[in-house]
């Protein structure tokens, strides 16, 4: 990885934004801010190489004007598991243009892409609000980190990427956010066993960063493998407990 | 029914609301003001009756200030039913003081609640910004349903409450929010075998209002356990859906 996280750290830590405008303090909007100046802390390390998403996709289009349509612009991409994980869907794709770039979109893999001798280092940033005890935030799609991980052993491609979280702990204080700490982990560094889905949220992954374990000590492919292994036996377990849970109760009332 | 839901569209259809001050107009925030006004015209039909869910929880339990913790106040419902769906938490309902009342809460299941003559009328408000052709939204928990079923059966209640949905469709213009029509429609008379559950969703029900059947002929007895049915075949389903789905295509990764 070409990122410095540790300095990315000490960059983050005791710094301050100025408290969105927008009246509430909940969910996504309130750390959007940091969001931003985590990425300018990036980009100060990495500045030809870091983009966000979208603007990578701006970009790698526009130098390639002559390829035209969702199909020849899915070629420019290498890597099989880097385009599934970055490009849009066939009709974004298949409109974009010049005139009409890509903006930015909620759900995109990444909120800070940074790119350097073919290696994709995909970087999300996760804020918290110290003053609340908050459930542990969406992280990726369980379904869509098995395509990956299926993909990533279809085409033998196990050191081109890398998945990061970086969480900026804050507080508000005197109309500020306060940066009280900040955190980073590495998914294929965490143990797939233990990563929490949550079925009846979009069949998120959620974790808070800081308590990400990190002692995965095998290869990619390693943990590609055993991140399917885990989520298939998963689904198992909560087909099962669906039926457990939510019909077998029922069952008497329906003879 | 108390409340004369064709009187109250006529009354709220063409009637404008400011538009809220936060930036954005998506999702929950941006036709609330309009929740308010329905809530206003339906108690002009029954002042005395008409309540928001924390309002009536308030009065109930100011009413019996002798009448302290969570036990006891479970008791003040004479309906296992009406309990299930109204009530606070455990731990709130045994904070609960004349000093310590509770506020309004996201998740309530009722917006606007009329109790007259032992009947309980739960009124949920749906607003539908007309000019985004928006997913259906979330009505109910399925689960949550079930259990009210299996009380209802349990108890032999049938006749002391109903659950109505009103849709208010509005658009922004010169900085007002219009009401272009508005709908209503009453869970107990919609097809229970058409109830679409989103299981990814926090096992929502979802509907929009507007398009909800009315076409279910039978008793709340009937109703309930034509939901049950439903509701544990749409579990088997989903069951055996996520296995196929989610683990099959899998399988041969991880031999």
């Amino acid at each position: 990885m070409k990122v410095n996280y540790r300095e990315l750290v000490k960059k983050v830590r005791g710094t301050s934004v100025p408290k969105p405008l927008s009246g509430t303090l909940s969910g996504h909007a309130a750390g959007e801010p940091f969001d931003k100046h985590v990425y300018n802390e990036i980009k100060k390390q990495l500045p030809k190489n870091t983009f966000r998403q979208y603007e990578y996709l701006n970009d790698l289009y526009s130098k390639n004007p002559e390829i035209i349509g969702n199909k020849a612009r899915q070629e420019l991409f290498d890597s099989p598991s880097v385009l599934f994980l970055l490009s849009r869907g066939k009709d974004a794709t298949n409109k974009w243009s010049l005139e009409n770039p890509f903006d930015e979109k909620q759900d995109d893999t990444a909120d800070i892409l940074v790119v350097k001798d073919g290696f994709f280092e995909i970087i999300d940033i996760k804020t918290r609000n110290l003053s609340k005890s908050a459930q542990a935030p969406n992280i990726i799609s369980s379904f869509k980190l098995a395509q990956m991980c299926a993909k990533m052993i279809d085409n033998h491609e196990f050191d081109n990427l890398s998945i990061s979280y970086f969480e900026v702990d804050w507080e508000l204080k005197d109309r500020k956010l306060i940066c009280k700490d900040a955190h980073y982990a590495h998914l294929f560094r965490a143990t797939p066993k233990n990563l929490y889905i949550n079925w009846a949220a979009a069949m998120q992954i959620q974790f808070h960063v800081s308590n990400l374990d990190q002692d995965f000590k095998g290869s990619v492919e390693g943990w590609a493998k055993a991140y399917l292994k885990h989520f298939v036996a998963q689904v198992y377990r909560r087909s099962q407990y669906m039926v457990e849970k939510y019909a077998k109760p029922f069952e008497r009332y329906i003879k």
